[in-house]
């Protein structure tokens, strides 16, 4: 049998091992919200949720959540083979294909969520500071980044979505379609 | 005066600098056909060209053909310092940053793209010949690597809008791009 | 107790998976061969080993080699949830996580070797050849582009290291160190 | 006549254009020691230039660098076209290629200095500061990326290379960075 793409699943169990996972969109939508707000003051929880929305859309998002999630239950199994499944289960400091997924979905909107992916996975607000807690059971070695980066996509999301429906500044022209 | 963004005479100039270095939409769909048709068959050069433009929109794209043939005409003018003018002047191996503004298009639509730019890359057909003529008093080092990466994200991106229209589901076997 | 980094055994675990995936330097040397064989005359398979030999010694492609070969084994033992089985087990075209430990592996080397991983990953010369073939039992879909992105790398070494060593040219100053 | 690389000429332009932009390598050295001093107690300011100095001479750092530095001083002079000009001049939030820039250097040294980067391109502590004063005159658009890049860097290198000197592994328990 011919494979055939079928990106609708590919969508719906991105939603659903979210789910499994315990992390929800308002929550990223509050690390946008941490990372946006003092730059756009009338910025509500729901554009910053509209936004995550957007962004889960994207079929390499959805890629790299399913393999990151997949990678992190594995090794919550003890199923990867050895060293792999320490450094994953150590979150080893030289240990970077987390990251590598997490750029993959920042890049899409864009170098300009360099900076603030980079700020959140530092600072781990709200959720992050949960899925990154190494006591609880699970593993997030891969989640922890991704939803950063989903966040800070999010953010960059934003940053062009409101500039091009800005009204005109007093001092220039109008803004771009 | 406080600086307003302006994004509609961002779009505009990146339009007409293409136009005054002589690349025109056509041949850089061109480009996307020669790297899509033998996956798609009923595609049509109305098809890529459309794809083109869509790519054309985004800001970052936008931002790293203006940065390249800022660089491009310096060069040709002999304007930048030594031995960056040399470096860029010559192409030079080792000098990879047109590369990289050419990767910051490319993952705009994912890094399934990859693949394409290097093989238009390497084999330079159709425009990509032309642009890379060390002898015709032009400098396009980094236009000719722009011009690459925009075929192939406007692939990439046909093969993403291609899945997406593809019959539901249910009918099963619908064929994969 | 605390965990202990030991990258002599990521090392070590690396080495001994390619050699259970049947992937031999030589054949990886091969692709670097092809790829520069043309640019430099007195090149030699030799060369090309012990450049693979370096970039295999680095860490962050170790990472990426072990867990790309993880998705590939436990795809091939049916192992990963739906729909990421399905998509690694058919190298679906709009799954991009291979291209993107595969990127990371070139980018040690500088974005220099863009070219060079897009190009023999379209040829597939080789052992790629073999590892893309989609009927002996095996999925590669990880470690095709893993090789690949190897080779590009190596050859990127080799082009930084034949400038540093290259005698002066007769019209030009003196080489680097 | 034919081209001849001069490697050794790039680093000596990178390390004079470093400094007459004011520069200091201890200055970038301070900024490594505000992201590891946490992780690694024994670290001295000695330590962290030595990995700034190697991190510089890299042929991709120093491409990064003196590109960078061309298109902020074109840009003080009011020398690139519109909008090129105004983007650059005003550090724009959607212009995004001093970024792209900036994760040129990064990366290589793999991608566990993404987050170090992004956190002191928010934080801007110490030069940053400096170089992100828009009203001295100057303007660093790129430059300011550029330094946060080689901290980032130069972080990454001092973590390979703690690893590379630890204790023998089976004194076990050795301390990770």
């Amino acid at each position: 049998m011919k494979y055939s793409l079928d990106s609708a699943k590919v969508a719906e169990a991105t939603r659903e091992w979210l789910r499994k996972r315990n992390v929800r969109t308002e929550e990223i939508a509050e690390l946008v919200m941490f990372l946006q707000n003092q730059y756009i003051p009338d910025l509500t929880l729901a554009d910053c949720k509209e936004s995550v929305e957007r962004v889960l859309e994207k079929r390499e998002v959805q890629n790299a959540i399913l393999t990151g999630i997949q990678l992190d239950i594995l090794c919550e199994r003890g199923e990867l083979f050895a060293p792999l499944q320490e450094m994953v289960k150590n979150d080893e400091g030289l240990y970077g294909v987390d990251e590598i997924l997490a750029m993959s979905i920042v890049n899409i909107y864009g170098t300009i969520g360099y900076t603030n992916f980079g700020y959140i996975d530092k600072l781990k607000p709200g959720i992050l500071e949960r899925l990154n807690d190494k006591n609880d059971g699970y593993i997030h070695t891969f989640l922890d980044d991704i939803v950063g980066a989903i966040a800070a996509a999010a953010s960059s999301r934003i940053a062009h979505t409101r500039t091009a429906v800005l009204p005109p500044r007093d001092e220039a022209e109008s803004p771009a379609p």
